[in-house]
């Protein structure tokens, strides 16, 4: 325990928000903080030369430099509200322990990194014995959106929220006028809104990716007249940052090469992890995630540098179908690529779903919607709907099902169906628009091979099932006479 | 720690094996290793009536019962040798604790039950620093593979396995004259390769499941037609024990209402979470496994009761496209689920890869495919191929490059195209045909599109990307004059 004694103690706190952690995202945070009416922003760091190096880049934005945490937490009023930025692991736990020390009741502790969010709710569970509030918050948008305005999704208590909420309310993107940032829920409900974001997002890529490569391998479309495809879609429906910086970066040409950037760069997609926490915890609770794992695996296979080498010459379909109407073709795949990503979204908000019911957590998912319109990495003209699907229906048990999303699935469904044709004759991957489509039509089926699985399970493993027509549990002698008995589920 | 005193010792030790918990699986196990030659077994259970029971039902065995864990251990010779059956878990440790405390250095406790790998390393590590070998052992063919004859795939040390090699060759399921065990490797290598073995039955499940669902759905075959299909399969290269029980439920009537079993059964698979597992850590692995992934996912979406009711009417194709050639399409099927099975399992091999290669384990991946020709779930004629593959080319980058599979693939690709494209006009759901054939066509791929997601990724975070013509890693400053420079990776 750090004693603070009178002589050490700084001059009258003055800062209502502190930052702890200041690589680019903590300090483009802290400015952003900085920059709005009504802020005084405390900064601090482990090592002294980035609070140095802050402070004298941005003299504009007053902050209140420490370089103890001691000095951080006497310079901040109370309640103290500090958010800190650090690397998400070990470190976010040094840092909540340190401030644990020097903070008291009623403070406020925010992880604004991306933490998993079963290690929030256990951080949550311990900083709150200690009478401290804790709020997980996701934070999407890169440097950028930490600087312009993210959006935002805190967890924690309703309590952390009256004090929190208004200071993130200052910084967050805006959309339609409102600030892109709610309270999602209790302990890590905010870390596990934002992780289902990412996952989101990567499938969002992996379709984005796949109606690119189709324009290119099928139509012969080049990456110029490709990023113009993009362009003119996202002057419609589709209309959405990821589209727009598609066509920016399919623009793009190498200045070493003369070749367009995306043929020079090496096809080898990494990840940082949150996609692969998205399906893993889709697989704990329960939920079809196919969309957001295939767009994973794509990644992870575009990597597996020696299978691909070894696969290569694998026999594939003599030529490619010819495509009589390539203005018809470029529609089909963009109504395909607008349904997958239905699919996927719906996936997304199925699991937000499981795990509001799993831990507790009331979650409007129309807020959720909402606050991801703008400042984050998905952010589209298409959020907008979801926005108004859970305002309209608040209990909607599948977005699927949203009038609006019926009328988008009926207008595109038989050109979805004929692009994955078109892409499974020509040899292109499709995993992700295939992925949804099998996922829709396996929704739409009165009756599932599941049954039988199911009845299979039985046999060898005497799972057990049950019928349509009648309650209970049951198992058919298979080795014996064959005869069904009533059995213990 | 119990202290053995002379007074409480009981005859000299006799048996050369035992095993504690008497549920099913142990109880079968218990007789299984009774009836071979050389083989005495003590048997202890944590509630004495299961001993007295097995005793009482099975005086052929000649058991050496104990109603304690001291007892337990005294009858048994030295090394002493105990193989725990109880539900995988608290349970598991609970045990390990209790027989660590009566057993000596050189001793050897196997756990027999579905335990996760991870934990097994864990309690290897805790097990062996007593001095005493903790084997992790898979155990494959349900109840009745315990008794006659399981597939086994045990882990830990070189000398456990000296021990128990014989021990376990005496109860295993024989394929082609050789006991269905091998030394798998150290520590949590044999629950792996388990784990493994249990997502390729999922996968190799679920693309019978769409099989059928397609000789129903499209054919219009009735279950008893569909049963006559499977059962010619059986009689070729997709001989296996799946398709072999598939024809028999398929045949089977239900006695009530005189329909089909398979109608009757409610069709929402369930699952015991190995097939999870096995996902979840090929995401930690970096293994695309899209083919085990979907299978999983069928079962969970099979299981939303309330998604799918909302679902039922969403829009479908107005009408299934006419098959002017069923005997022809029934063909195409088979070869589609055969290419399918080919890249599933190829799938569930690479990921053996590469646990074998972050956990630092030897696995002979030929003897791994010989384990599994007999006792257990997915045994097939086809690991025959998978065997003699590995043998001829022990350092086989991927199966699907062996020239057994390539000469399947070459015959199967053009069939599995039309039956992907004749379901997906059809609107009937194949998600594991179609993930396994885009995961084809990804590797074939000499390009990807993972070009354009690393891009994104450098254009939106900053994440930087490699080049095809230079070593380095490379970041352009998009949001500046998007010129390239050199990066940090």
């Amino acid at each position: 325990m750090t004693e603070k004694s009178p002589a050490q103690e700084p001059a009258a706190p003055t800062a209502n928000i502190g930052v702890v952690g200041l690589a680019v995202m903590g300090s483009n945070l802290a400015r952003n903080l900085a920059s709005r009416e009504g802020n005084v922003v405390a900064v601090t760091n482990r090592t002294d030369a980035k609070v140095d190096r802050l402070i004298e880049d941005h003299p504009e934005a007053g902050f209140v430099p420490s370089y103890s945490i001691a000095d951080f937490a006497a310079s901040l009023t109370t309640p103290r509200t500090a958010i800190i930025m650090v690397k998400a692991g070990r470190a976010t736990d040094a840092v909540i322990d340190e401030l644990c020390e020097v903070f008291e009741p009623g403070d406020i502790i925010v992880d604004g990194g991306n933490a998993l969010f079963t290690d929030t709710i256990r951080r949550e569970a311990a900083v709150r014995a200690k009478g401290i509030n804790f709020v997980g918050c996701g934070i999407s948008g890169g440097e950028e959106g930490a600087l312009r305005g993210p959006s935002l999704m805190p967890g924690g208590s309703a309590e952390a929220w009256q004090t929190l909420g208004p200071i993130l309310e200052s910084i967050a993107a805006v959309a339609q006028g409102e600030p892109c940032v709610t309270h999602v829920g209790t302990d890590g409900a905010g870390h596990f809104v934002k992780m289902v974001h990412n996952g989101i997002e990567y499938a969002d890529m992996q379709l984005i990716a796949e109606s690119y490569d189709l324009l290119r391998r099928v139509l012969g479309q080049t990456p110029e007249q490709a990023a113009e495809t993009f362009a003119e879609w996202n002057r419609g429906d589709l209309e959405s940052y990821l589209i727009e910086i598609t066509a920016e970066v399919l623009r793009h040409v190498d200045a070493d090469t003369g070749q367009p950037l995306v043929d020079v760069v090496l096809d080898a997609a990494g990840a940082k992890g949150t996609g692969s926490w998205t399906v893993q915890t889709a697989l704990d609770l329960g939920v079809p995630v196919s969309g957001i794992a295939e767009a994973v695996f794509a990644r992870s296979l575009s990597s597996q540098a020696d299978v691909r080498a070894a696969s290569r010459d694998l026999p594939g379909p003599a030529s490619a179908p010819a495509v009589d109407d390539p203005a018809g073709f470029v529609e089909d795949v963009r109504l395909a690529l607008y349904a997958s990503k239905v699919l996927a979204y719906a996936q997304g908000f199925d699991e937000i779903t499981a795990g509001a019911k799993t831990y507790g957590w009331q979650i409007d998912r129309g807020e959720v919607a909402r606050i991801w319109r703008a400042g984050c990495i998905i952010r589209a003209r298409f959020l907008d709907r979801i926005t108004e699907a859970y305002r309209d229906q608040p209990e909607l048990v599948t977005l699927l099902t949203a009038p609006v999303f019926v009328e988008v699935l009926e207008a595109a469904q038989q050109a979805w169906r004929r692009v994955v044709s078109v892409a499974v004759a020509a040899g292109v991957p499709v995993p992700g628009f295939s992925a949804a489509l099998a996922h829709y039509d396996a929704l739409r089926s009165e009756r599932l091979p599941a049954a039988l699985i199911q009845a299979q399970r039985d046999f060898f493993g005497a799972h057990t099932y049950r019928r349509t027509d009648r309650e209970g549990t049951f198992h058919t002698l298979w080795s014996g006479d064959r005869s069904e008995i009533a059995a213990e589920a």
